[in-house]
């Protein structure tokens, strides 16, 4: 039976919610492989300072002990240069930016960067990473859709860089040929994520399927291929960032769903299968520990899991008792061929 | 009060299904407006001679005795070519091809197209209408998913046209501007039909809202504006095809949704509220009857509707109580500016 012991996993990128789901996910967090996980800031009301982060870490290790947690704030008009420094000198790791309305709680994202170029700056001075979620709305007459949103939004990527070139910039959870082209491009001090769901969804598997449905959506097959063979180049700038977001079965399963696919259950087992199938099963540290913990200037996490290769079958559903609901996991019911052991 | 008497509508791509569904659906199609239908024979199992067509015909007229139906035979590899002169003879009107496995019931659909030329030539001598659902398969080597394999698939028709130059051949329910152009430059015997819902969607309307995803799908904002434009033009080569599709609720609303999209309940009331919309009401009676007779060589139909520009609100649903289940049409809840009355 094939085994691979490797560091718990740095998802650098994790929607946990709060309150009592919290509750509930952050300890499936850790049972999917995780150690380390960066925090989305897109709570109802946001995140939107120091003091806020802060809080909400309390509530993060409260709900699970065993992970650690990397805080960001959500880049918004209110935020200051003072701000900046408070943040940085209080271990918060990056400020998030939504482009207005494209994803879950994002009404509050931005529609113009340069008026957050004195925070930019402040940023670049403390250290702080700049996270984007990089999609243009929509806009018919600019023939902008969900399809080529990412892609019209690489010019502002690139124009961030160039007057900021210090600022280290996560380009998040990528989706296109187009973006993986410019972040090759582009300095040492910008990289992307990539999620799970990416490396192995396209068009036609969101198409009225709603468990496969995201933000930003999954895209061509030559899209995919260009996230797998980033992927087998093993190149340091491409690194986990699950973009897990629980979206309850009845908010999916309707007329009009939430956009998120929900991967942290199962995180490293999904990555497993996958790395597996690619043939790069000995690139998969790099991408989900050590290129993320780089670039993030992490210290290697104390904590070790094992990926044993056993039939495991994922969960039609997680119940969720106290809200009468249920959670569907990522490739529910699938029969994949990895299991993750926390040791 | 504007009213606006015109023709019952031709509506020449509509999907009746059969049993106890098609005696609740065929008088919804009459209430919508319509007055003559094309019906689609892709029933389990499908329509694949005339006598299956001709019983199926008496089960259309005992269900709605007031719509008049034309009948289409299902392009499959037992048609001979003996039964395309018995097709006919027996007021058959067309033939619908369609690739396999890229729409409701379409797993007996054809891979290669010269094999059918035989049936083709036929036809043409017989003056059947070819129908075709113009989509590839998708196909991950060669970059095809549900987003190009219209435009994948449209060296498919001009080489049938080519071919067989007075087939009269009809592309069905067209969404992006390639299928637009094509068919403007084809010759005269090619034509092409418009839903509603394309003239209205783009691929942001059916992301994770599972009663706009059809196929194919709506496609980007500058595909949807070539259907406008071609509509504003009074192009006759393009007119009324619904693609009506009922799908019960619990189909829609689940983890994996069926394709289509119901509108034949206020078929009329769509299309007068887009072409308002776009200034082009005057264009709507050639869209709605005369270009399709034309096409087809109908005579005209001896009934007329009313359009009154009334407010008229889209029911959430009509419950189909035998089956615990309802349906739920295009644009539910929405409250729109236009009524027909049947006269």
């Amino acid at each position: 039976m094939k085994t691979i012991v490797l560091p718990a996993a740095e998802d650098l990128h994790i929607h946990l919610r709060d309150g009592e789901l919290l509750k509930f996910i952050a300890p499936l967090a850790k049972a999917g492989g995780a150690g380390r996980v960066l925090v989305m800031p897109n709570l109802k009301p946001y995140i939107k300072n120091t003091e806020q982060a802060l809080i909400y870490k309390k509530q993060l290790q409260l709900a699970e002990p065993e992970l650690e947690y990397l805080m960001t704030l959500y880049l918004n008009p209110n935020l200051t240069v003072a701000e900046i420094q408070k943040a940085a000198e209080n271990g918060i790791i990056g400020i998030k930016s939504y482009p207005k309305g494209v994803t879950t709680n994002s009404e509050s994202g931005l529609e113009n960067y340069e008026i957050y170029y004195p925070i930019f700056a402040e940023m670049e001075k403390y250290n702080l990473v700049l996270n984007i979620h990089g999609e243009m709305p929509s806009n018919e007459a600019q023939n902008i859709c969900i399809m080529n949103a990412e892609e019209y939004f690489l010019p502002n990527l690139e124009r961030i860089h160039q007057n900021f070139p210090k600022l280290r910039i996560v380009l998040e959870h990528i989706t296109s040929k187009a973006a993986v082209e410019l972040i090759k491009r582009l300095g040492i001090t910008v990289a992307a994520t990539i999620t799970p769901h990416h490396l192995e969804l396209t068009v036609d598997d969101w198409a009225g399927q709603n468990h496969n449905y995201c933000k930003p959506v999954a895209k061509y097959p030559v899209d995919r291929q260009a996230l797998r063979e980033v992927i087998k180049e093993n190149n340091s700038k491409f690194f986990l960032g699950s973009d897990s977001a629980p979206h309850l079965k009845s908010l999916k399963e309707n007329a009009c769903a939430c956009a998120g696919v929900f991967s942290s259950s199962h995180l490293m087992p999904y990555l497993a299968e996958i790395f597996d199938k690619l043939n790069c099963l000995e690139q998969l540290e790099n991408f989900t520990s050590r290129f993320g913990q780089n670039f993030y200037q992490l210290k290697p996490l104390n904590k070790s899991i094992k990926l044993v290769n056993i039939p495991n079958q994922i969960p039609d559903s997680f119940k969720i008792n106290f809200l009468k609901d249920e959670l569907v996991p990522f490739w529910a019911g699938k029969n994949i061929n990895w299991q993750v052991e926390l040791i």
